[in-house]
């Protein structure tokens, strides 16, 4: 399968697990769409692990890219991207989300929001999230709250772009367009 | 992908983890079966979290559906149902799994008892079940015992009815019958 | 989808959650390799409920199959294997993965030398491996530290074997070869 988007897709959500390559897998689907892309990080920096976890990522991406770190506004951020980009990352909406909630904002705002935005934008977007729902149904009440509005804006989100991946040990299973199959 | 049955077809497990989305589009392939669905809910409401999910369900299914609540005894309430229904959907079997260790019920009878009846029942019916063993092992046994409970009963289940989806973001992966691929 | 390997193929992953069916799958794969197959098992026995899903897992194997039990020097356990095997099944990774973190062995050098391995093997070889990254995120550092490992293991075999299906209620998802889809 190729990572490229067809000439009639302009919007991707890329799923998958901790560590299940999808970030690999969404750089590589926004570089194919040209040599000017952009990068939306929505992680904030609270510990060594996850400044070791951001550090990694970048150097992996490499110089090419120009970047935009904004753990909360993401619409603006997306927004304020310059229009001679090429296409624009946005790793990842598990951290916004998570953000969000620490910062008592109201998701379903901000989700409706950043779906609006979608279909207006100029260039091709691709959004990384978690899945993480199938373990256990968690002890706690914060962790459970988490896992309904994860799944909710991941299903907001695959309903409206053009097309989902939903990766696991770092290959692709295509979940939009959908196949037809008997 | 069409989420009516096959002529073939007439039973079904919708998988996914939690907010997937199983459950809305079990209820599609149940509608898309005739205009008379039943709902066989085995929710037990223990606290106001719980009462809000059911509440959400039931808004989203609307009054075309007639309804029987039932923990505990699912193949009394599925050979219960009226004749004149046009298919059952049982929502979901991971609570009715909870419910019954929680009464101390033997799982792998009540699973033989189930699988027994679906082949002999008359109208098409459709399962919702949770995929729980995606996450880290649970430290606490009872999680790890549901856990394996309820892996096997999804094979269980799986390896007798006509057709398996999984679901994620709401999307489908069909699982069976399989496509011929090399 | 068979079971079978085709000529060109020679190694494979398979991928599931807990009791999803990952096993049963793996030894049907080896079996269809020839009557002489090599079960390499990585548990390590510390406890009753352990002993009793080792137990399980040998009643179903039956008498058929030698066995080796390594739960850390798997790279000289699958080199020791005798060449008059018919294909050697590794169950499973995520185990040796636990092992060697338990015994502060460095996992990455574990890896690459496994990885090097493969390619020069006369046999076909199965491995089984659990996907763990697609719960909530663990609050238990050593437990993410796990989830990361065993992402990236899963990568890293995934990109080099012949072959990747992921199992689901016992039914398998083909990850590689990639069919070609639009």
């Amino acid at each position: 399968m190729s990572v490229l988007f067809t000439p009639e897709q302009n919007s991707a959500l890329i799923l998958g697990g901790a560590r299940s390559g999808k970030s690999t897998y969404a750089e590589k689907m926004v570089l194919a769409c040209g040599n000017a892309p952009h990068y939306v990080a929505t992680s904030q920096i609270f510990d060594d692990e996850m400044k070791q976890r951001v550090h990694q990522h970048q150097k992996r991406r490499g110089t090419q890219w120009s970047v935009t770190e904004e753990p909360l506004n993401l619409c603006e951020a997306i927004e304020a991207v310059p229009t001679s980009s090429s296409a624009i990352l946005v790793d990842c909406l598990t951290l916004w989300l998570s953000n969000l909630m620490h910062h008592d904002r109201n998701v379903d705002v901000e989700t409706s929001q950043l779906l609006e935005l979608i279909p207006r934008l100029g260039q091709p977007i691709v959004f990384v999230s978690n899945e993480v729902g199938m373990g256990i149904v968690p002890e706690n009440a914060l962790a459970r709250a988490f896992r309904d509005h994860q799944g909710r804006l991941n299903q907001s989100l695959a309903a409206i772009v053009d097309r989902v991946d939903f990766i696991a040990a770092g290959l692709p299973l295509n979940l939009k367009p959908q196949r037809t199959i008997q």
